[in-house]
Formats: structure tokens, sequence, C-alpha cells
């Protein structure tokens, strides 16, 4: 894909803060690339899980690696798409400030595609990290889907 | 543990609900047992990923898989804890209404544990389900450990 | 499903068994029921992973969780489905001896389907339990789905 | 660590093949480097699941993954480590030929490690990947550690 075909920072924004949630995540876009995305989320009081030592709810975590895996897609997708399953690392406590998210695509397929996504502190510290399968089926694979792996079925069997 | 000195529901919800987060998802604790817990989350609007389908965002079904998976071990733990790593398989979209969500224990061992939960809709149908691992060192697991498998370090290896 | 319309035990390890990977776990169907079977597995010397306390590869025990989901779909599918993704959890370690798997569907959807497996010691202890995502598109449910969820798409989204 | 002080390739190899399972899997150590490790599985008829379209068992790639992932670790563990959990996502079918692995540290603790693991066919295509969590309480931690993540707990709370 020639950069001139990427879609628009501000239009990726503008389509991904039309949900309610990510508004309140208060998510920006950073950049985009094929098969990449960088975001931020502005901290707010209700993230804090733990009133003592004040760091950050693991579901705000999980949301952020969900969003930044499958938005990663976005080169190709154009749009979020449903997630199958998430799974997500919890590396050290994420304390009150804003996160920085970055997702990254491991497989474009025609069905389904696997994308990761790592969440770093203020300090630039890695505090969270994981992966999401994504229902692709119905999405139009630009030729960029070639650059982040040749779309295929993406399975292995124990049949 | 005998009933008697399993921890008090009103006592579990307000420990719980000590996190802004927690307070955010407008949590009730229905039951507890042993190695097991049952609570609600009180929709919000900012819960909506999709503004024209109007369904959950992953990201919170996520957070009450995680916290249903944690707290199911409060009968042992008699606390929230760490959680090490959140799996979530996502099974049909979660429409506006509240959830609920059961928590259950696989393994309580005296190092790590494992913890399921399952999130359910208004009228009863799966939604989300998933499983966590979590830090359960420095916990004082009780006689009610036994009952969800015996203290061990819990792990296989490829050494 | 009527019980006649089950597929039966020997039919089903017939199928199973043609793979050799399968051949070469000794794998045996010991029971089949709607979104459920059960099978056990025979130790070999080549499961040992440490030379010196004698327990199995995390690697078998991961595969055995794999294809007792995948199998556990068999009232539904016929087959093995190709596997999308697996999670295994390990709860202690698995020494020499035969192993006993059980499987069951957690939702059968018309795409994608998720089933867990519970892999048990010949003491009956839990050794390891997982997850995992396969691929029914394709297949053809039969009544006995409903029984293991409506199928459906099954997915959030995070768009 | 300075590359005087990185583990020797034979003697990694000859600790990793004293399993009996990895003996069986063909394992060869290509390269070893701080948090990072490559090797190489040798194909045999019995990793077939599939005997018409003749592809590799997913928990052949699944065993690939965990022991990738594992000795990746090495370079501050000095041996294979127990193994709490495992993910595998599988991208396409391995068809018969030997398989390469590509393991890396994401986060080393003193308690809990992650690491994942990459499986490449012989035409180089990537047919699984995924990520492990590991006990590496009582490893001693060298200098390397901190190349590869500072020691810490590691891990987010729900409570």
């Amino acid at each position: 894909m020639s950069e001139a075909a990427l879609p628009q920072i501000k239009d990726i924004e503008a389509r991904l803060t039309r949900a309610p949630y990510h508004q309140w995540l208060g998510l920006e876009v950073i950049s985009v690339g094929v098969g990449e995305i960088e975001l931020t989320a502005r901290w707010r009081e209700e993230w804090v899980v733990n009133p003592d030592k004040r760091y950050t709810h693991g579901g705000i975590l999980a949301a952020l690696v969900d969003l930044g895996a499958d938005w990663a897609l976005v080169s190709s997708t154009g749009r979020g798409v449903p997630t199958v399953d998430l799974r997500v690392d919890y590396h050290r406590p994420a304390m009150p400030g804003n996160l920085r998210v970055v997702g990254k695509v491991i497989k474009f397929g025609s069905q389904i595609s696997v994308a990761e996504a790592q969440v770093f502190d203020a300090d630039g510290k890695l505090v969270a990290s994981g992966r999401g399968v994504y229902s692709t089926a119905g999405t139009a694979p630009a030729a960029s889907a070639a650059a982040a792996g040749a779309p295929s079925a993406g399975a292995s069997a124990a049949g």
C-alpha cells in the first residue's frame, strides 16, 4: 500500500471515538501504519482498582490491549472488527498517568486475524501486553494485507 | 470451611467496591461460596462500543471475567489478588442491560491459582467467559482450599 | 439429539486414531455425549521432560487439551476441526502413568466454537486444563447444537 | 551480560536434549542470545494429524511454542523452568518438513516471567506463535535480566 493510500489519522480517530467507551477512555490516535497503530489513553480516577496503592484496574489494560490489537488491523479492515478472544499478560502495576498503546498485526487472514498490543506507562515501561483473535471475514483486505501476512484460513487441526 | 466461616456477602461487597472502577461498574455481590462468587454489574451508556448496534465493549466483559475469577478466590484469599494473566472468549454480543458474573476456582495453589468466570446477559445467555491466573502467594488458604484443589506449586515444566 | 443418533464410540475412535500423532499418544475413546467426550492416553517414555523427576512434557498435555476440546465438538461436527487457538493452564506435574481427558463444549457457533478440556492423572488429580477456539464453518451442526449453545457468529467487538 | 558470559550453544543443547521428549522432537540449538533462542525440530511421520492432507498436529506446534519461549529465558535462568500457562495461535497448516522456532523474552521477573515464540516452516512461513508464563522463582537472574526487563513481581490487580 502506498503511503497515500493509508487511512488518515484524523479519519481513524473519528471512527474509533464514535464508541462511547473509547471516548470514556480518552483515546487519541498518534500514528497509523500498515498493520500498525499507536494510541494514547487519558487516565481518569475511575480507572483505579486499589484506592491505597492507586494502580489501574486490569480490565482497563485488557480493553487497551483489545482495542490496540483490533485497530492495528485498520489499514486492512478500515474499521474495528469483532474480537473472537483476548489474552492479556500483566507485567507491572500501572500507576496513575496516561497510557500509550502500540498495536501490531501478527497474521492477517481472510476469515480470522491475529494481532498483538503493548501498553506502556508514562515512563515508557511495559505494563501489559497481549494478543487477540479477530473476525476479519467480510472486510476488504487491500494490497497491504500481503505485508501483514498472506490471507489464508489460518488454523491448525486436530482432525 | 464451615458455612459459618464463609465471608459475609456485605463484607465482601464492601471490600470489592472500595475500588473506584468497581463502583463505576455498579457491582453487587449476590452470593459467595467456597471457591465461588456471583455478582451483578449495572449497565451504563459508556459501556457501548458500537453506537449503532449498541453492544457492550469487549473490555468491559474482560474486566468482568477478570474480577469474577479473582473474587471467586475470596473464600481462600479474603481479598482481591494480583492478576498474572487473563484470557477471554466472546460468545455473542452483549446488548444493553445489566450483566451477571459467575466466578469459580479451578485450582487453588499456594503461589499461583487459576479461576474462571462466565458473564450472562439479562436473558441468561452466555456472552463471554474466560480464565485468569492469580498470584495467591502470601494469602492464607483456609481449610476451604482443599475443596477447590490442594495447594501446590501448580506448574508443568519444559525443563 | 436422541441417543440413537449419537456417534458410536467405535466410529469416533476409528476416525480419531487415523491421525498418526493420535496413535502415538495411544488414544482410546471412553464415552461420547452431546458436546462431551472422554478419552484416555497411554503413557510412554518419550513423554518425559525431566529425566530426574520424570514428569510429562507440557506439550503432551497441551496436545491432550487441544484434542479433547476439539473432539468434544464431534457430536455436532462429526470430525476433528481446525484449531484457531489454544490456551492451557498447568496445575501440577503429571507423573508417569496413563492420562484421562474430559472435553466439553462451551459454545457451539456456526463459524467459531469454543470448547474446554481437563486432563487427569492416574490418581484422578487435575494436572492441566484449558480451552480452544475451533473453526466449525462448513460443519453441519445437528439438532444437538442447541444443547451446546445456539449457533451464532460468536464474537464481541471493539468497533 | 558480556558475550563471553552467554551460555554456550553446545551446553544449552546438551541440557535441553536431556529431555526424552526433546530428543523425540529432534531439537537442535542454532543460536542463543540475551533473552533469545533459535532452535530447529526434525519432522517425523508421527507428527501428522491428517493422514490425507499430511499437516502437523497442533500439539506438536504447541510444544515448540512452549519450549521455545521457555528456553528463551535460559540466558537468565540457565535451565528450563516450569510453565504456568501457554497460549498458541495457529496461523496456517504446517506441512511435512523441519520447523524453526524463535523464542524471545517479553518480561523477565523474579517470580514470574513472560516469553513468546514463533514457529516457521521450511519455507520461512509463520505457522504458529504464542506466549507462555513461566515460574522463574529461585532462578538466579544475571545482569542480563535487566536487558530483558527489570525483575519485579509482574502483575496487575483486581483487588
